[in-house]
C-alpha cells in the first residue's frame, strides 16, 4: 500500500463535477451577504446612514461597526470586522443579508457614507519615515509603523566577516502577489433555534478558527460548530480567520436566518489575504575553499494594513537565512511594517519563497565569486544527519546532497555557463522547511479515533484538514497499511469539530507527518486488539499472525487463517463482546522556540534542489523557462503520484511568481483583481517538469514520510533568477521576472538596485 | 442533573418547524420514486410491459422483479423487494424513478401488469385448515400456512390444573392495526461516484438495517453508510427494513440518481408492518387462597403475507404468560399463521399489550370467581426481587407491588364494583416488560465515543438512535452528570453508521438503559483523565477532587478550584498534551434464550400497573374511559418529564387500541388507509392520565434506571376492559371496545365467544 499511488478517495467525484463546495451549500432560508468596501486607503468615517438600505423589501440586516458588538482581533490586536476607520482600499465597512444578490447589491449602494479622507503610505520605506501618515494610530505600543521586529543573532558576525575572502550583498524584492486559488472565499453561517452556531468555510484550521471567532464576538466557543467542506484551493489563503468569517456570522445574528457570503472573483484579490512584498537586503561571506562563513540580513515586510499570519512570515525567512546550509555566523534584523494596503497572510511556503530568492542566488554570487561550480558550492555547504542550525533545528535525516547531485545529473548541469550566446542559461537553487509540524502553537498535535466495524469498514476521525492536498487519501494509506486491510475499507472523516479530535491545523506541511503518525498510532491499537481476537480463533499467538490484504493467517501456516472483517463480528457479535475503537494523539517531539528564536520547532525538516533551464528573449526580455528539474527529500513517498503532484504543484505556481505574478496596486487600489490580468500561468505556461523524489526514512515521520506541501514552490524563483544570470549575466534583484524588468536590466546591466533599508 | 427535567435539547426546533426530517432531505439530480402495489391479495404475474413507462419523458428507471437483482430477505427468508407473485393487495410490484411526482404517477399507470388471480385466505383460522391456499407454495420447509411455532413449557401442568380451585378460561383477540407515527416512511438513497452508497431513512435498527440491504440487494456492506435524519415517530413501525427502502437503493442504481420515496398517507397504511390480529386462548387456574397455578395457552398469530418483526412478538407474549406473577405450572403453544394480508412488524410493546390483554383479564376473572379484591389478589401473586421466572428471567429490581398499591390508593379503587348502576367501573391491570435490554441478537450492546475537546464542549458519539424518545437528552444528561459538567456543554451524534460505534437499535425499551450505561462508562474514563490533570494543576490527589457545575476544586478547600474547561485546554495546549476522549462499550449481563426459550434475556425488567376508570353508555355502547392512573417501576427516572412523557404517550396510543383503533380489511384490502378513519385518537378523546414513578433503583441501570418506552402502553386495553366488566358485568373478549361491539354483548352477554383454535 504504502509507496502505491491508488487513485485519490476524493478524485473521482471531484473530476465528475460532484463535489460539493462551501458555496454549494443551501439552508433553508439562506440569505445572500454582501460586503461594501471602502474606496479609500485611509479615512475615518464621520456618519454611516443604513436606513435606505434596511427599507429596501428583502433586506433582512444591515450591519457596520455602529451596530454591531465587535472586539478587536488578529496578531496585532489590530483589526475589527467592520471598521469606523478603513485602512485599504477594499476595507470591510459594511454588510448586508438580503434574499438575493440583486437585491444585496442594491442596499450596499443604498449605505450612504461620509468619509473623511486621510493621507496613506503605501511604500514600506516611506512608511519608515519619521513624517509618515501613521497607519495605526491607536496603537500607543508600537513606534511609527513599525508593527513588529524579528531579530536572531549568532556567533561571531565580526569574526566571520573577517575571516570572508568574499562577501555578496544585495537587496531582494518580492511583489505582493495572491494564493488565487480557483474556487473563492466562501463562508456559511447559521444560529440553530438553541444558539447553537454553525459555519461552513474553507479554512483549515478550524479550531483556532473557532476560537478567534468566539473572542472576536464574543459568542460562547462550546456553541460553534465548524464545517469544512471540501477546498477548492487554499495555498494558504484559506488559513485564517477573515474579516468575511466574521462579518458572515453578524450577518447571520442580525438577520436571525442563514447567512453565506461567497466572494466574487474580484473580491477574492481585494478582500483575501495576500503575499506581502518582502526587501531582503542580505550580505553573505564565505572563505576562500567556499565555505559559508555568515549571513547577515536586513528586512523590510511591506505587511499591509493589519497584522494577520503575514506579519509572522519573518519566522521563515529567518529560518532559511540561518538554516540552509552550514553557517558559523548569522544575524537577522528584520521590521514588519504598516501601509495602506491589503494585508499578507500565510501563502504557501510562507516567507520561504522571498528568503530563498535571497540567500540562493547570493549563494550562486558566492561561488561566481570564488570561480566554484554553484552546484558544488552547495554540496560543500550541505546540511548533513546530525547538524543543529545556529537556530537550535535538529537535522535528523536529510537528503539534501542527494537532492543536488539528482538534479545535477538530471538536469545536464555541465552545460551551465556555455549557453549564453544561445540566450540560456542553467541555474539551481536549494531549500530547507519544516517538514514534521512547526510548534508555533502550545500544542502541535493531532488526535484520531479509528473504529472498524461489524462489516469491516474501518472509519477514521482523523483532526487533520484536508484542504486538496491529499490527506484523506494518505491517511487512509497509513491506515489500511497499518491494520492490513484494503484501501477500500477504509473512510476518513475530517470535515467537523464536532466529530473530531484536535489539530493545529494544515499549515508548514505538516498533515502527513503529524496526523500521519496520529491515523497510524490508532491503526496500531486496533490492529493489536484485532489480532488478540483472531488469535483466539485462530488458537495462535497474536505474535505469530500476519494480516495480509485483509486475510489472518498464522505465521509459516497459511491454511490457518480468517477475515478481518470476521474476526470484526466474532469479537462483537458474542455476550462480552467488544468493539474495535482505538484514539490517538500525536503531538511531535519538539519544542517551541525561546524568546531568541532558538528551539527545534520542528520534527523532521525537508530538503531539496531544484535546476531550471531558461532562455531570455533579448528583444523582449521575456523569461522562457525550457525545462525545471525537481530533486525533494520526502523521507519516504507514501503515495508517489500525489507527492509528485505536490511538487509539481508547486513548482508551476513557484514559475508563476518568478515569471509573471503581481498584483499591481495604484494608490492603494488592487489593479488588475482577474486571475487573467494578474498573470496566473495556464497549462501551456507550463514546461517541463522532472520531479525525483529522495528517500531518507525519516526516523520519527510515518513510514519514513516527511512534510512535502510547500517545497516544490520555494526554490523556483531563485532557480530561475540563477539561470537567467547564467543567460545573461545580469543578477535579477527582484521577482517576477517581468519582461519589462528584464529589458531594463539588460539594457543597463548595473540596474540591480541595491536598496538598503534605512 | 439526573432526576432533573430540562427541556429537551431537540425540542425547541422541533417546535418551532425547524428541524429537517427525512422527507426534508433534498440531493442534488434527486428524483422522486414511487412504487407500484398490487390490487390482488393473491396473484401471479403473467406479463410485465414497463416500455410505456420507461418512454415517458422524465422518466429515469422503472424496476421490477423481471429487471434486477433481489435476492429473499426476512425471518421467514419468504419476501422478496419486487414481486412476481405477490401475496397481499398492496404487496409491491414495481417502482419507478422520475423527475417529479406528477410523471410518477403517469408512470406507474403505463406499466401493464398482467395478473393471474389465486384464491387468497383472509382469516388464520380457515388457513388453518386442510384445504386452505397455501400463502408461501414455494415454502417447503414448512406445513401449511404455519410459517412459524413458539412452544414452551414448564412445571408441571397437569399437578397445577388437578390443585386448582377455579381455572378460567376464553380467547382474547386483537385486531390489526398501526403504528400510524405522524411522520410518514421516507428512504433516500444516493450512490457516490465511488460507489459508496448513502441511505437516509427513518430505521433506529441502522447496523442490522445496513446487513439487511447489502445481503437483499448483493451490495458490499461496507461501502453502506446508514443516516438516521429526526424520526417523527416510529412506535416499531420503523423498526425494521422494508421492500420500500429496498427499492429505493434499487431505483437509485438503476438511474444513477439519488432518489427519495415518501409514503403517502395511504400508502403509510398498506405498505408500513402492522400489529398482527392475535388469537390467544388463555386457561389460568389458581387456589383458593388465590395463588395463581398455571398458565396454559394456545395462541393464533394472524402474521399477514410474510414474516417480518411480527412473527417474532411471540416471545413477547409467551414472555408475558409465563412471567407476569409468579407461576407453578406453564404452556404456551403458538402458531404463526400466513394470510393473504398486510404483515406484522415490530409495534410498540411487541406482542404484549395483546398478552396483557388476555392475562390480565383473566386475573380479575380469577379474582371474581374466588371472591379476592383484584389488586389483593394481584399483591398476592406479584412477582418479587430474586424472582426466577419460568422462562429463567431473573428479578432483581422490582416495584410491582408497589405500582399497584399506587394506582389502588390514587384512583380511588374503592369505588369499584359499587358503580355499576352509572354504569361506571374500574379496572386493573400490570404488566412486566424488558427494561434492561432484550438479548435477541448474538450482542446486545452499545458503543460509545466521548470526547471532550479545548473549549470543554463535549461530543457524545453513541450507537444510539433517537427515535423521538429523547434519548439524546438523557444521554447528554448522563454524561452531564457522570462529568460534572453543565448540560449545555454536551452535545450528541448519534444518526450516522459511519462516526457511531455499534448498537444493536432501538427497540425492547432498551436505549436508555444500555446506551446511558455505555454512555456513563466512556464519561467515567473522561472524568478520571480530566480530573488527573486537574491534580497536577492544582496540586492535589485527585482522589480528593470534586466536580460540580463545570468546577474542579479540592475536597474541603473550595478556593483551590479550577474550570474543567481549562483544565482540558491546559492538559491539550502543552508539549506532550493530549486530548480528553474516550471509547466505552457495554453489553448487558444477560444470556440468550436457549433453544427451550429459557434465558436472562434482560438485565433488568420494568413493572407497572394502571387502573382505568370507564363510563359505558347502555343505549350506544359507548365506552369513555374517564381517567387512567399509572404507577411504573422506571429503577429510576433519569429525566422524570420525559418518563412521564413516555408512560403519557403509551398510555394514550393504549387507549387508542382499546378504544378505536381497528385497520378494517375488505378481501384483504385496507378499508379506510387515513388516520382519521382508522380512529387514532385527538387530543379531546384523551382522558386524564396520572402518571407516578416508583424508583426503585436498579442495580445494574444507570443512575438506577430502567427501561420505561413501551410500558405505558401495555396493560391499557387490559384495564380498560377490566373497567367495562366491573361496569357492565360483561368481559370483553377482544379489542378494540367498539360501540357496536359493546353494544352487541350488552345486547347478548354471554356472547363472549371462545374460539379455541382447532
Amino acid at each position: 500500500m504504502i509507496g502505491s499511488s491508488p487513485p485519490r478517495l476524493d478524485g473521482r467525484a471531484k473530476v465528475l463535477g460532484q463535489t460539493a463546495f462551501a458555496s454549494d451549500i443551501r439552508l433553508p432560508g439562506m440569505l445572500v451577504g454582501k460586503i461594501l468596501r471602502s474606496p479609500h486607503a485611509n479615512a475615518r468615517i464621520r456618519r454611516i446612514d443604513s436606513s435606505r438600505a434596511e427599507a429596501l423589501p428583502g433586506v433582512h440586516a444591515v450591519v457596520h461597526a455602529g451596530n454591531v458588538h465587535q472586539r478587536p482581533f488578529g496578531y496585532g490586536v489590530d483589526n475589527v470586522p467592520l471598521k469606523d476607520h478603513p485602512r485599504y482600499a477594499g476595507d470591510e465597512v459594511a454588510a448586508v443579508a438580503a434574499e438575493d444578490e440583486e437585491i444585496a447589491e442594491r442596499a450596499l449602494e443604498a449605505i450612504e457614507v461620509d468619509y473623511e479622507v486621510l493621507p496613506a503610505v503605501f511604500d514600506p520605506f516611506q512608511a519608515l519615515e519619521a513624517d509618515a501618515p501613521r497607519v495605526h494610530d491607536e496603537r500607543h505600543d508600537i513606534e511609527g509603523n513599525v508593527s513588529m521586529r524579528w531579530d536572531f543573532e549568532h556567533g561571531d558576525l565580526g569574526a566571520a566577516e573577517r575571516a570572508a575572502a568574499v562577501v555578496v550583498e544585495g537587496t531582494y524584492s518580492s511583489p505582493l502577489s495572491a494564493p488565487a486559488s480557483i474556487e473563492t472565499h466562501c463562508c456559511s453561517a447559521a444560529f440553530d433555534p438553541n444558539g447553537d452556531l454553525d459555519v461552513w468555510t474553507g479554512v483549515h484550521m478550524a479550531f483556532m478558527y473557532r476560537k478567534a471567532l468566539a473572542d472576536a464576538l464574543g459568542l460562547d466557543w462550546r456553541a460553534i460548530r465548524v464545517h469544512q467542506p471540501p477546498i477548492g484551493g487554499s495555498f494558504g489563503g484559506k488559513i485564517d480567520i477573515d474579516p468575511l468569517d466574521f462579518i458572515t456570522v453578524l450577518l447571520a445574528r442580525a438577520a436571525r436566518r442563514p447567512v453565506r457570503i461567497h466572494f466574487t472573483r474580484e473580491e477574492e484579490f481585494v478582500g483575501s489575504r495576500l503575499r506581502q512584498p518582502m526587501h531582503i537586503h542580505l550580505r553573505t561571506g564565505a572563505d576562500a575553499e567556499g565555505r559559508i562563513l555568515f549571513r547577515d540580513a536586513d528586512i523590510v515586510s511591506d505587511n499591509g494594513a493589519y497584522n494577520a499570519w503575514g506579519s509572522h512570515a519573518l519566522l521563515v525567512v529567518m529560518q532559511t537565512i540561518s538554516s540552509l546550509y552550514r553557517l558559523q555566523a548569522c544575524r537577522v534584523r528584520s521590521r514588519v511594517v504598516y501601509t495602506n494596503k491589503p494585508y499578507g497572510g500565510s501563502v504557501r511556503g510562507f516567507g520561504n519563497p522571498e528568503a530563498t530568492f535571497a540567500v540562493e542566488q547570493q549563494t550562486d554570487e558566492l561561488a561566481d565569486a570564488l570561480g566554484i561550480d554553484p552546484i558544488e558550492l552547495r554540496l560543500r555547504n550541505a546540511n548533513r544527519p546530525g547538524d543543529v542550525t545556529p537556530q537550535g533545528m535538529r537535522i535528523t535525516s536529510c537528503g539534501l546532497e542527494e537532492c543536488l547531485r539528482q538534479v545535477r545529473e538530471r538536469s545536464g548541469w555541465e552545460r551551465r555557463g556555455r549557453m549564453r550566446e544561445r540566450h540560456r542559461g542553467l541555474g539551481c537553487a536549494a531549500y530547507i522547511h519544516v517538514g514534521g509540524g512547526a510548534r508555533i502553537y502550545p500544542s502541535d498535535g493531532c488526535g484520531s479515533i479509528l473504529k472498524m466495524d461489524e462489516a469491516g469498514r474501518v472509519t477514521l476521525i482523523s483532526g487533520a484538514s484536508e484542504l486538496g492536498q491529499g490527506s484523506q487519501t494518505v491517511l487512509a494509506m497509513v491506515v489500511a497499511e497499518t491494520l492490513g486491510v484494503p484501501l477500500s475499507a477504509v473512510r476518513v472523516v475530517q470535515d467537523d469539530t464536532e466529530l473530531k479530535p484536535w489539530d493545529v491545523g494544515a499549515h508548514a506541511s505538516r498533515t502527513t507527518f503529524v496526523a500521519g503518525n496520529s491515523a497510524r498510532l490508532a491503526a496500531l491499537e486496533v490492529r493489536q486488539r484485532l489480532l488478540e481476537t483472531a488469535g483466539e480463533l485462530l488458537e495462535a499467538d497474536s505474535a505469530d499472525l500476519v494480516v495480509e490484504d485483509g486475510l489472518i493467517s498464522v505465521r509459516g501456516s497459511p491454511q490457518r487463517a480468517i477475515a478481518y472483517d470476521r474476526v470484526a463480528r466474532r469479537r462483537l457479535l458474542r455476550q462480552g463482546g467488544s468493539t474495535l475503537i482505538a484514539q490517538s494523539f500525536y503531538d511531535p517531539p519538539t519544542e517551541p522556540q525561546d524568546e531568541h528564536y532558538r528551539g527545534n520547532i520542528s520534527a523532521a525538516y525537508g530538503f531539496g534542489a531544484h535546476v531550471a533551464e531558461v532562455e531570455v528573449d533579448p528583444e523582449t526580455g521575456l523569461v522562457s523557462v525550457l525545462g525545471l528539474w525537481c530533486a525533494h527529500d520526502v523521507g519516504r513517498a507514501l503515495h508517489p503520484a500525489g507527492a509528485i503532484g505536490q511538487v509539481t504543484g508547486g513548482a508551476v505556481m513557484g514559475l508563476g511568481l518568478a515569471l509573471t505574478e503581481e498584483l499591481g496596486l495604484a494608490d492603494g487600489h488592487v489593479l488588475q483583481p482577474s486571475p487573467r490580468e494578474y498573470g496566473m500561468l495556464t497549462a501551456l505556461g507550463v514546461p517541463p517538469i522532472d520531479v525525483s523524489l529522495v528517500e531518507t526514512l525519516d526516523p520519527e515521520g510515518p513510514f519514513g514520510a516527511k512534510g512535502v506541501g510547500e517545497g516544490g514552490l520555494i526554490p523556483v524563483a531563485a532557480a530561475v533568477a540563477n539561470a537567467v544570470a547564467d543567460a545573461t549575466g545580469i543578477r535579477p534583484r527582484s521577482y517576477p521576472l517581468a519582461p519589462w524588468k528584464v529589458l531594463e536590466w539588460l539594457r543597463e546591466p548595473e540596474l540591480s538596485r541595491v536598496r538598503r533599508p534605512t
